[in-house]
């Protein structure tokens, strides 16, 4: 009986003799550099690479320099439309500097986000970017202390950590105010289960004391379509909701667009709507959405530039971002993009 | 002058030292196997692993053990919600079976999705699933011809790969005889730019031929919401516009329907629509679309059996999976889920 062999990898050495030129000249050649190789040169380095089967080999690449030109990113919900567009721009950013990008969803799950967490680290990426749901995300399973982490899409400042996020208290300020400006004379709000308190619903509270009105009906629901569409079936199902509403995220808002339209009552004639984060989708709504935008392409920029360290900053930790109202005609506006 | 020295990596041995244990029982505990560890010596190694600040190196481990628990998975379009939803339910299954994704965004760009192949086959993950846009997608970069591959989303089997899709032909004409049987007389096809004479397409008109009807007219547009958006306004603007319309994706039928209701047209009352994908986003449109539903599911299960070898196939190319017909209230039957 013969016992089966495993095939020898074929190494960089194979092909500097296949080619006849020195394991340096192959390594110059897959990694464009540091030095040149004349063109005649490459053609042949080339063509026995193809030959013989080499694969230039990035785990031993990350042995020798220490880095893995790989970023690892954690989203809650990558089939959320909002995480999906801001983890296209970190590999967008992170591609533009030569970074891949080792992507894991923890399914808005704290088990998850800490085991991704352990995993991501064990693979010696450059640097963590971690977008959580969570208030306050478990850090502990990090087994490499000294691996450069970033928070993104954090609301607020996380001591000892660089956090990236959105100015939601002034968003959703904003938004409110926007729909006071339209003289609505009650304003609700469908907020998705936070932390107590959360800024968006501050924000709307704020705006609404700073007008002298009294606060309008809440209704709390999960961040997703069929949360707002429980929710707007809720506020809305007995006849008697407000006559306008603010909205924690657009996916929630889409639902409560379900809901007004499976009641019979028009947006905005009957129900205006504010919503929050600007994903694509809510530029599709019927009518289009008017939200307060997060910016999403400077949010990516910036946590990809801190955990790189490539930023020009005095290494302070983050920063709140101001969002942008969106105006669409869920408001009552007539303007149409 | 003093020359900085990089601090020393922590090493298995280092930690076996601190916690009195040999390197095989620190392995055991970090890889959770292959043999038991009693729960005290256990905790010793792992207070070890977190005071001298230990970090187990995947690529060290690539490289003894020839495999990275890592697949490639590379998509066009990570902010289409049908290609999010394919990701995550990739991630899912390969999580399920210890392997992380490493997932790069092509965007839909022949010469980008060269570059990713290259990239992803260096990193030595265990295989590669590349869901293209492209008909024959280029799979030259690949710098090993070993590595395993699967094509995903594709609608026919590609020779000498494995292929796994949708019944695309199947789907549309499904979708389109649905239209036929709500008795409309004329019925339009907005299709995205593809391969000449696409299967969505075959399929449409052998439904209309099947049922003895003329073609009804074609616009093409991009397969975004923008491109449905004036491929609505092209087909319905004039006033001239067919009865109903077959979709060849969600997101384009989310465009066709912003042009209508700019046009002050009603859905289904006026045009009844039928799409092609099943995304979630189709479930939450108003109406909710009717469409032709990719099982979404089964193909990232079979793409990532196939990619690791764990499928009871007898090793064929792959297949094309049935497509679903989902019934909203946009072709005009009043069933809403």
């Amino acid at each position: 009986m013969t016992v089966p062999t495993t095939p020898r990898a074929v190494t960089r050495a194979d092909v500097a003799r296949y080619a006849g030129v020195s394991t340096s000249v192959v390594s110059y050649v897959v990694h464009d550099g540091p030095r040149p190789v004349a063109a005649e040169t490459a053609a042949r380095v080339r063509e026995a690479i193809r030959v013989l089967g080499y694969r230039p080999n990035a785990s031993a690449q990350a042995l020798r320099t220490g880095s893995s030109k790989m970023l690892g990113l954690i989203v809650p919900e990558l089939d959320n439309p909002f995480w999906a567009e801001l983890a296209v721009e970190v590999t967008h950013v992170a591609a533009a500097r030569g970074y891949d990008v080792l992507l894991a969803n923890s399914d808005g799950d704290n088990g998850q986000e800490r085991e991704r967490l352990r995993t991501l680290s064990a693979r010696q990426v450059d640097g963590i970017i971690v977008t959580s749901i969570q208030t306050h995300p478990d850090l502990s399973t990090v087994t490499d202390p000294g691996i450069p982490m970033v928070l993104l899409n954090t609301f607020f400042e996380v001591p000892h950590y660089v956090s990236i996020g959105v100015d939601a208290f002034r968003g959703a300020h904003e938004g409110t105010r926007h729909l006071v400006e339209h003289g609505y004379d009650s304003i609700g709000l469908v907020m998705g289960h936070a932390g107590a308190m959360e800024l968006r619903e501050q924000g709307w509270m704020r705006a609404l004391r700073d007008a002298g009105r009294t606060d309008g009906p809440i209704v709390r629901c999960d961040f997703t379509r069929q949360g707002g569409h429980e929710a707007g079936l809720r506020m809305f199902g007995a006849g008697s909701g407000p006559r306008a509403v603010f909205v924690s995220s657009d996916m929630q808002a889409v639902g409560v667009m379900r809901a007004l339209y499976e009641l019979g009552l028009r947006v905005p004639e009957d129900v205006a709507i504010v919503s929050f984060d600007g994903a694509a989708e809510a530029d599709y709504t019927n009518p289009q959405l008017t939200t307060v935008r997060q910016p999403i392409e400077a949010m990516a920029r910036a946590a990809v530039e801190r955990v790189l360290g490539t930023d020009d900053t005095d290494g302070g930790h983050g920063g709140l971002m101001p969002p942008e109202l969106v105006l669409g005609a869920s408001c009552g506006c007539s303007v149409r993009r």
